[in-house]
């Protein structure tokens, strides 16, 4: 449905941009996992604008309340809800937009489809929605990394034609955030950051491509046919604002080669059966076969910009239309936490769900 | 669920390729829709092996039965049964593959889940399992065309690095089923045809990207968050056997892009919202514009090819793996009818949502 | 899913009695109702404690709060939260039973399902849950309202063996709220006060029987095969905490009679076909038939009492148990509201489900 | 969705009693459980019209197929589709019901709701149906059986005024299979089969109330707060065929308690938890403790009788109708295999959600 993602491990995100709160409800946590405020804090702190010059301005603690769901610091196996108050609205500034059309970007589609919006910052087409996305995906690190260790790194691999190198099997979560733009390669960070920098200047944006790998992820995860892993993958991250393309393992490129040579030849190594290359992304046939699921998500630069685009009203007139005030020149290093949360929840739901049906 | 697909119209797909019968449960078609066999004949020959050299010999004439939800022709508004009887099985063809895993296919991932499996034929992971997806889709097909107009056509659009030029807007279906490929450009489908032939000859195989296109769509349809009308897609198509990708609009490639190039400016067409550009690919916010929605399909090479490969066997030794009998050098033209049927499944879906929230 | 009621009409609710809040998630409501915090009070008030001597004296105001999904007075389509604080929180009156479980409560079954339990009040199993319920039935009651006049008017029948004598078909919401059993019947409703009181000064509990109606209700609604009407209907009220049985029209009384005597004679009337009595009660074939919906819910004798019982405690010892401080000596007035709620809940669900197949 | 019942093990429903064919598909059942079509057919056989006069004479064999879903006689944790063709259809005896409603059957109501019926023996309506609910009941029943020993078996409690006394602690499933009413108490039995068979000497026909056990149901199972154990089994029941009232433990009986009296005292039984009475009839706060669940339906008497009665027909004219051939006079015997599948079908959905959730 519309608003919830996942089977069992299964989050429901509520909230406008600018109503009072934005949150979650997450259902299905096994129940005794320790959890704490902080344990959510951390990933919204990633999310968060104003964390550079490179997002956008507005102003958000975003302080994140858990109002059910645990006691004692443990959960009860009950729905866990997570708060987050909007503070920082300045609704002033979307005046303009009460009864103009951003081009490429939800209010004419929602006016349509509804008869209705809150025309004050994009409603649940907001950035700001991904909170909730996020919160939940922080419970699902913590379940994952004690149930089986299992890890998650995403980093900015590409911004406009500038690409970094970056080796999905080594990656650290920390050389992720060492730098603004979050990419791990530090020279291509540095030139990424001059060229957002210089959209920025420009009331311009700008997209591109966030890599990620899930390491450490047992065999078995995944359901034939129509929930295989890397359909419930790009569903997830095909949700996200401004995504415009999936892709796992080779990917696009991976229709150059031969099967000779993109089939990943089987081995045995210390008595596990594993593949000497992963063109398969960690997946064969919908479920995970062990190695690195690697995947990537191409983002389109952000429609909000400063500049003057030609648009229509509501009146069905033309009219010239330029955002004001905040303006997020590349969504990219605020997005990395947040393909992170839905990998994670993903990979959590298709655990319990691979617990009921084969008792692993 | 595993095997289910849709919200409101939804199909369960069921058999394995080496059993009694595939095919689909289709629950929620509305009442009084025309149908009979010969509507969901159709997709299904387009569907089946044995049409051209290029594809795998296997014989099957799936011939559809309706078994139930019609009544003198029309729809019951009950579940709606469309099976295939298996015939062709040669499961003789199998017998090497009992033990040993074909790499990057999905024997040793089912065996690993599940701790059995079907071995004749690839079981569920079996190219047979989407009789179901195209007869389901046939369905939708007939429903969207009569309530609003609405056409869905595919086509082979890259084999390799061959590139075939074709507009999205005016791509007709006959031009599709001109030649074997699949491609309505001739030139590249020419070309296309002798490297597809070239790598059957050669015990390989060949990937590719299939394209399309989905016209006269109407405002409205999709559903913010999680339902995105672009994430449906999306998993509907990398659920898909062999695919790796998915785009929309400009995809990868609108990564190059600044927003003040990549936004669709707005404009009155006769009296309606339309813009000028579409890298949208017909969706804004999860929600479709009334523009073609555009997308794209990578598929990896086939694994089962004729060539020996590296692999290992059940009791963990090291083997050689060669497949023998039918072998399918390309999947890209009978995979056509596939993605027109995912796409037909993700949009009689949100049209039927649209009418219950929305009333339209 | 555990916390979720509705398919298309859908609310999640929250939160344990003594945690921070409870509420609820409501998805799906259509978009440009006019909703208001004072639209949900209203029947939050009916179901708040401390309305007369003959229920639980927890203090609770239980004012409402829509933190998201409406704009400028109007809902968006969007998910609409709606929260609760919770304010009389006083732990110390359920310090006794952190170890001890009280005979036919939630505690036992809690405790080892999840290997943890909030022994504050009970937790989920609060009927402080019900408040997410009532106000999002206080939504549907609107929207079906607004759509078809459809009205539902619950009231106490029965306490113990005292039956009231009321006419469904005519009873009026205002009759039920005069007096503070909401019992229609006012000679019987004053026996049911003075053996409720009776009840509570022995610091003991009475169950009793609340019937329903619903009038108005469209022809169609339901969903045959499982979903039939009254298996949604039977399904939400058996939800409740306390109850222990369910019927519609002739229910377990209709057993006695003959098919020619049960059968409700067709007839024509105005243009309309009607049936001359009614013991289906509003549905055949799980589908509305346009007469009115008539059901019962029988409700134990509430588990918390002030008389002292046999237990056993967490380590396995026999122990002795008496409730402190609050305790509800009958909780069928109460329930009166939250009965009417879940009936509203399952006709706006299948109102919108019929909408979504039949275009109705 | 109308025609899936369960979340995790989940049955989907197909056929029209006129069609090709009734059957089920069922997903989500745990792999390599031992699985023949004799395990499936022990409980059709039991379900099956003409197996004495009391029953209704039409004459099918219903021999199922498994379709898929098994090899080599172990399930492959894919789905399960079996299927009965419908042989003995005579739409000759409908020829009267083309355009004429049965008072107090589902013709009317699937007339309004769709526009469009199969008048032909009811349609989805009719108790052929049930036969895809009792395959996958079999199927649960066996995996329940290996999985924890656990046991259902229902019986004729009650036929019109004439009450069986049984013990349903005790009770077994042989002395139920001894009589062809299905009532373990044999002189209630001899007493129930006289006043069956002279209502179809009259062209009449008769209710009652079937009650059922489970023992041995693990401690733990079902979910608060809307899925409690409770509300599941009242839906699956109350979705059946001329059911009117569902009741657990006390029931509509336990009304007349108090408390004090109602209350289950808790005691410790051989290490174990166990309460002295059951008149929780075996759930507190929606989740199984571990003591038999005992459960009582409640039939109508069967809508179609051969006695004339008053009716409308499509042109909205009065008329009479007498149905004519097969008449039922008594569902219940017929209806006690499909009580015990739809409490095996819920037990196991709920077994598998404890797992998943619980790890348990």
């Amino acid at each position: 449905m519309p608003n919830t993602f996942g089977h069992l491990f299964r989050i429901t995100t509520f909230g406008e941009s600018h109503g009072g709160a934005v949150g979650v409800v997450l259902d299905g946590c096994p129940p005794r996992l320790e959890l704490a405020e902080a344990d959510i804090q951390r990933d919204l702190d990633r999310r968060r604008p104003g964390q550079s010059q490179l997002t956008t301005q507005r102003q958000e603690e975003d302080t994140v309340e858990i109002l059910s769901g645990t006691f004692e610091g443990r959960t009860l196996g009950t729905p866990i809800v997570m708060l987050v108050r909007n503070k920082d609205a300045r609704p002033g500034d979307y005046a303009e937009m009460k009864d103009r059309f951003r081009p490429s970007h939800a209010d004419f589609t929602y006016q349509s489809k509804y008869g209705i919006r809150n025309w004050q910052g994009g409603g649940r087409a907001s950035a700001r929605e991904t909170i909730g996305r996020v919160a939940g995906g922080a419970v699902a690190r913590k379940l994952l990394r004690e149930a089986c260790g299992l890890e998650v790194v995403a980093y900015v691999k590409q911004v406009q034609d500038l690409m970094a190198v970056i080796d999905p099997g080594a990656v650290e979560a920390a050389s992720v955030e060492a730098n603004a733009v979050r990419c791990p390669d530090a020279a291509a960070a540095a030139a990424m950051f001059e060229r957002i920098d210089q959209a920025r200047r420009d009331g311009d944006s700008l997209g591109g491509v966030v890599e990620a790998v899930a390491r450490n992820v047992p065999v078995g995860l995944g359901d034939p046919v129509f929930d295989k892993l890397e359909a419930d993958l790009a569903k997830g991250l095909m949700s996200l604002p401004a995504s415009k393309g999936f892709e796992i393992g080779s990917g696009f490129g991976g229709v150059l080669l031969r099967g000779s040579e993109h089939n990943d030849p089987m081995t045995l190594e210390a008595g596990r059966v594993r593949s000497r290359s992963n063109r398969s992304g960690g997946v064969q046939g919908g479920i995970s076969n062990g190695e690195p699921i690697v995947l990537r998500v191409a983002f389109k630069p952000t429609a909000t910009i400063a500049k003057e685009q030609d648009s229509v009203d509501e009146s069905g007139r033309a009219v010239k239309l330029a955002a004001k005030g905040r303006h997020d020149p590349c969504v990219l290093p605020r997005a990395v936490p947040v393909v992170e949360a839905m990998i994670l929840l993903v990979l959590a739901d298709h655990w319990l769900r691979h617990r009921a049906q084969c008792g692993a």
